[in-house]
């Protein structure tokens, strides 16, 4: 699908901070790339780009952006970009003759937006805007949003000074080329030049849809209180995520957060991250072979502080798109090294003071219990899906961020061998149910 | 597909194995439910089978290999068992009138044999036989086979006397209903009443194709020396592992195939020989923490024992139809503990002659070492299958078969420290390796 994304405006309200408002970097990347990317994501494969105010800096940035990303961006130039939207829309008309998609360069939105518009059957002559039902939505700024007035899946009116609306344009449209007769005419009889006056000639013949939702992701980045808006929600959706144990949900995660939000505005990519987080965690099992409540302190800190940076590596990649299954793995296979560097500097500091064969035992199943809960994770993960569709319990989710979380108590209450018992008991029952379950599943 | 195996004769020549020949155990499976697994395996979906000789027991075997299978097996019988193959094909005379796949109960083969047949595009009263062009394969009896002489994609003469022929009749047939027509002018004309004769009527009308291979696995089981024969080709391409690593390939595979000959006739199941083989280990384990050179040796000879009997579950489930995802991990979950425990047990052998870090450090590095290799191979494997195609180099391919063989070796020489030290140097390389590989590819 081809698709068509407004950049000519000027965005005076966010000229703080940046001269031009497409390539202003949101967490890291640029508006424009972040709406490409997520036009992407949803299927488009082409991008028709009106540029206007610094439209050669921008037009720069997409040639870069085009040979980076592999795809084609067609920039179009509209000389009055200070006057209205429409006519930007106007400049594609001799390059768009079949149903394309509309997007602004400012309005960022979850990809999953896109698909109920897709998946209508658009007729010729019409054109879909998904709106946003939410009339509470906490992210819409209620004195700049273009209103709209929905009556059984159509648009009845449109206009930011609706008195009488049940929903808001989130400039997100499926246009046949239609819109581009529809522009002239509302030029014509009202001199009303902007895209909302198309759209409402569109709606007095009942030829404009609404793909109507009520809890998706969008937000126009206007002003500045727009962009922390935005920002916020960005890093608030990297939270959501099912695999997180406790521990990472409850402390880790938060924290992790706020450090990636300084991370990605610096050159640093994700496995550097996942790097640093490693070292940092060989250092704390430094520290506990040093031996000495005060260096056993330090390194609990240090691991627990490796473990909370351990986030930021996935966090970071999905910001800047740059989420690999390479880097996935490589992060794994340093986790699997810290936990037994921490577990070992556990049993070294305890064997330093005692020679014991019983320590030894703990500290061995206490490694050979974490990498096992590892090993068994990717086939467990998968039944437990399997299961909990099927209407099952869920089991002990007992991942890292526990582990650690452990090491750490057990550092900073200098209740070594009690963590160490724990967690080889713990880890190794929690991996034989796995087995349990996996085999009795099997008959 | 619908698929109809003839059943009815009696195999006196193997009368000795067994009362009814389709129901003779070949490596613990009957000959008819081998049979009947290739042909769903190659995509056959419903079975008629003739029966005769014997009728009600296969029947009644039939009957229960349905349900255990969750497949319709439909029996036709056949009274004139004792005459020509014909008449059993006859039987099915009233029930397929679509292309069929037509075997017999005594020829074993490689499913993939069927596939150039079911790519045939088999014209209306047209049939089609797999034939055989190596007339050197070893497994076939050149007294007792039926000869074949093929021309140009089409058979040209068919029958056990031939002198002139260029390939053998495995009994692998895909045949229109127009060979119900063919039989009974065989009939009628010459009074022949074989399979053969009805081919020869086709093929004197240019109707008989040939899917011509030559090195394809089938055997016909006819006797003794043939049953031997087929087992000995079963167990042989068991060896043919890409994954087994040399000690696996050239010292384990040869031991673990002969062994799972004998476990076959058993009523053990694969999960019972993963199990057995891990208790061995622990066993091994159990027999390095004693102390001693002799606890050593025989615990180095337990340990390759495990390791060798270890290749028996995977075999076993082969050769029963048994592999199970679950299975192969149930059997990976217990290696790696077998493996830290047989490590962890020459770790304590050491440690209790002289309390010393570095012994501590290298058994902990053996282990880690050792679980890392297996925790990065999926990975690995997965890199390198693309890499190889992409025509690139193989690295060193050290699995468990070695590390097992290394600990043996150790324990028979007494050079337990050294062997430590190599594993966890080489494992841990060789995992370093492996993730420089793989963050070297996603650039």
């Amino acid at each position: 699908m081809k698709c068509l994304i407004i950049a000519a405006g000027k965005g005076s309200r966010l000229q703080q901070r940046g001269d031009s408002k497409p390539l202003i970097p949101l967490l890291g990347i640029p508006l424009i790339e972040r709406v490409i990317r997520a036009a992407m994501e949803a299927g488009a494969e082409e991008f028709f780009v009106v540029i206007g105010y610094q439209g050669e800096r921008v037009r720069n940035f997409l040639e870069r952006l085009a040979d980076r990303l592999a795809i084609r961006i067609t920039p179009l130039v509209n000389d009055d970009w200070d006057q209205e939207n429409g006519l930007s829309v106007l400049k594609a008309r001799e390059v768009l003759h079949q149903p394309f998609l509309l997007l602004m360069a400012d309005h960022l939105f979850d990809p999953k937006l896109i698909q109920p518009l897709t998946s209508l059957n658009l007729g010729d002559g019409e054109l879909a805007l998904v709106v946003d039902g939410n009339t509470r939505n906490p992210l819409v700024d209620l004195e700049d949003v273009t209103r709209v007035k929905v009556e059984s899946k159509k648009i009845r009116d449109i206009g930011k000074g609706l008195d009488d609306f049940n929903g808001f344009d989130t400039g997100i449209f499926l246009c046949s080329p239609a819109i581009f007769k529809a522009l002239e005419q509302s030029k014509e009889k009202d001199g009303d030049t902007t895209l909302s006056g198309a759209v409402r000639v569109l709606a007095a013949e009942g030829r404009a849809k609404a793909a109507l939702m009520d809890d998706g992701f969008w937000i126009d980045v206007d002003d500045p209180a727009a962009f922390q808006k935005a920002e916020q929600a960005l890093l608030t959706r990297l939270r959501d995520k099912p695999n997180d144990g406790p521990v990472a949900r409850y402390l880790n995660r938060p924290l992790s957060v706020r450090m990636s939000r300084y991370l990605v505005q610096r050159n640093i990519t994700p496995n550097q991250i996942s790097l640093f987080s490693f070292l940092c965690s060989v250092l704390a099992a430094g520290l506990f072979m040093l031996g000495g409540y005060i260096a056993l302190l330090l390194g609990g800190v240090l691991a627990q502080f490796a473990s909370i940076i351990d986030g930021c590596d996935g966090e970071v990649a999905r910001l800047k798109y740059q989420s690999s299954d390479v880097g996935g793995w490589f992060d794994a296979v340093l986790d699997r090294y810290a936990d037994a560097f921490l577990l070992f500097g556990l049993t070294w500091h305890l064997l330093a003071v005692e020679a014991n064969g019983w320590i030894l035992l703990a500290g061995f199943m206490a490694i050979i219990g974490s990498f096992m809960l590892s090993y068994t994770a990717d086939k467990y993960d998968k039944m437990m899906r399997e299961r909990l569709q099927a209407g099952g319990k869920a089991g002990l989710r007992m991942g890292r961020d526990v582990r650690v979380f452990l090491i750490f108590l057990g550092a900073v209450t200098n209740l070594v061998l009690p963590v160490l018992v724990l967690i080889a008991v713990v880890m190794n029952i929690e991996t034989l149910r796995r087995v349990k379950m996996a085999l009795d599943g099997q008959h």
